[in-house]
C-alpha cells in the first residue's frame, strides 16, 4: 500500500519534471517578433505559427525563418506558449482573441502589468532587455530575459524556456520589471537623445556626426571596464565653472540650456 | 637680372615648402600627454622631451616610450613644437615658462582660447576630440584633430603634423572649437551620466550594471549606421504618455524627475 503510494508520488513528480514548453507561436510581427523568431529558430525552439493582423508582415517573418504564418485568429493552432509581441496598448486586446485555455500566454513588454492579459489561460511575462532594430544582428544569448508567471510551475517552465535562448534569465515581478524598463530608458533612449543634441551642436559649425563617432565608441567601450562613476569626465566632473558658464551661454535654445544645467548640476552633486 | 629674381623666388618657395615640424616636446604628463606620446612614437614623430613639475609622472611616460624626461624648465631643450597638455587653468602659466621664441607652442584644450598662450613664440592649438583614459588603447588615426594657428604657414605646418597621426584633421578657430567641445560634452560626459542614472535605477531592484551592458552596446553600435534621429526609440518617441507618467511617478528623487521630464519633452518635441 505504502509502496504504491510512493510509486504514485514518484510518477507524479517525474511527470511534472517532464513538463516543458515544446511549441511556441508568436503573435505580432514587429521588430520584437522578428528578433524573437530569429532567437527561437537559432536555438531550435519549435515555432508553430506567426500571427499578425496584416498578412504581409507575418509572411515576411514566416518566409525568413520557415515558420507558418496567418492573419486569421481562427487559423491559430494549439501551442504550449503564445508570445504577444504587439505594442503595449494592443496587448490586452490581442490576449482576448486567444481561443485556448490550456496554454501559457506571455507578453514581452517592460512596462505592462501581467494582469493586463485577459483570458482563462495561464499568464506570464517574458521581457527581453534590448532595443530591437530591423535587420540588425544581435547576440541573443547575452540579452537579459526577465520572467514572471502566476505560479511557481509556470515560472519554472518560462525560466527553463528562456535559458534555451539566453544566459541571463531572472525572475522578476511587474513592479521590478517597470524599474528595469526605466533604467533602459536612461541608458538607451536618453543616451540616444544626447547623441542627437551633440550632432546638432556639431552641425552648427559644419562638422558631420562622423567626427563624434570615435568619441562615442570610446565612451561606450570604457564603460565595460569602468563603472559609470569612475568613467565620468568633463567640466561638470572637474567643477570647472568657467567652462560650464561659457557652454551655457553658447547654447541658443533655452530648453537645451536648462537641460545642460540640470545634467551638469546632477554630475556636480555626485562628486561633492 | 629677372632670371636671378625668379631663382630667388624659387629658392624662397622651396625653402618654405621644406619647412616642417621635426622635433616635438610634451609639457605635462597626464592622460592626454600619455596618449599623445603613444600616438607620436607610434607614428615615428621624434619626441625630444617630456616635462612635468613632478618628475615621477614624466618619468613614467619617458620610460614607457623611451623619451627623455625632466622636471626642470631650465633643462628644456629647443624643439620645433611644444605641446602643452596640462589642465585648462594651468595652460597660461605653463606657456609663460617656455624659454624659447623661435618655436611653435600649442595647447590641446577644446575650451581654451589660443590667445591664452603667453610668450613671443608662434602660437597654435592642437585639439584631439577624444576622451583619454589611462592604460586604454586607442586608434589614433581615427581621432579628429582640430588645428588653429596665428598664420597660414603655421596652420599648414600643424595640419601636416597632425596628419602624420590622424586621418581626420580640420582647421578650426577657437569659437568653433568651443562648439565641438560642447558637442563632446553631450555625447560623452552627459551620455556617461545617463549610464550612471540607469545603473542606480537598476540597483534599486538589485540588478547589476552588467545586465544593462548589452543594451548599451547595441545603443552605441546602431548609431554607426543610423542617425540619432532614426535611432531614437522609447516611450517619449512613441508619445506613450501613460508610460511617461508611470516612470515619472516611479522616480523618487525630484531632480531626477525633472531631468526625466525635460529629456522626454525634448524628444517629444523632435517628433511632433
Amino acid at each position: 500500500m505504502l509502496r504504491g503510494f510512493v510509486l504514485a508520488l514518484l510518477w507524479l513528480y517525474l511527470r511534472a519534471m517532464d513538463e516543458k514548453i515544446r511549441t511556441v507561436s508568436i503573435l505580432g510581427a514587429g521588430n520584437v517578433a522578428m528578433h524573437l523568431a530569429a532567437a527561437f529558430v537559432e536555438n531550435t525552439v519549435q515555432v508553430k505559427q506567426v500571427y499578425n493582423r496584416t498578412l504581409t508582415k507575418a509572411q515576411q517573418i514566416g518566409e525568413m525563418y520557415k515558420i507558418r504564418y496567418t492573419d486569421r485568429i481562427s487559423e491559430l493552432e494549439k501551442a504550449d506558449l503564445y508570445v504577444i509581441t504587439t505594442s503595449d496598448d494592443a496587448i490586452r486586446e490581442m490576449s482576448m482573441h486567444i481561443p485556448f485555455d490550456d496554454c501559457l500566454v506571455v507578453h514581452t513588454s517592460g512596462s505592462v502589468d501581467m494582469k493586463m492579459l485577459q483570458g482563462d489561460f495561464r499568464k506570464g511575462v517574458l521581457y527581453p532587455l534590448q532595443t530591437f532594430t530591423k535587420n540588425r544582428a544581435l547576440e541573443y544569448d547575452e540579452i537579459p530575459f526577465f520572467v514572471e508567471a502566476e505560479n511557481a510551475e509556470d515560472e519554472r517552465l518560462l525560466v527553463e524556456f528562456a535559458q534555451r535562448i539566453s544566459n541571463r534569465v531572472r525572475v522578476m515581478n511587474s513592479a521590478e520589471r517597470a524599474s528595469m524598463h526605466l533604467a533602459a530608458v536612461w541608458v538607451c533612449n536618453f543616451v540616444n537623445h544626447m547623441f542627437y543634441v551633440g550632432e546638432q551642436t556639431a552641425a552648427k559649425v559644419d562638422i558631420p556626426f562622423d567626427y563624434l563617432k570615435p568619441l562615442i565608441k570610446e565612451t561606450c567601450d570604457k564603460i565595460v571596464d569602468l563603472s559609470p562613476r569612475e568613467a565620468q569626465t568633463g567640466p561638470a566632473r572637474r567643477q570647472d565653472f568657467s567652462v560650464l558658464q561659457k557652454h551655457f551661454e553658447m547654447i541658443e535654445n533655452s530648453k537645451e540650456q536648462e537641460l545642460y544645467k540640470l545634467i551638469s548640476d546632477s554630475i556636480i552633486k555626485n562628486y561633492q
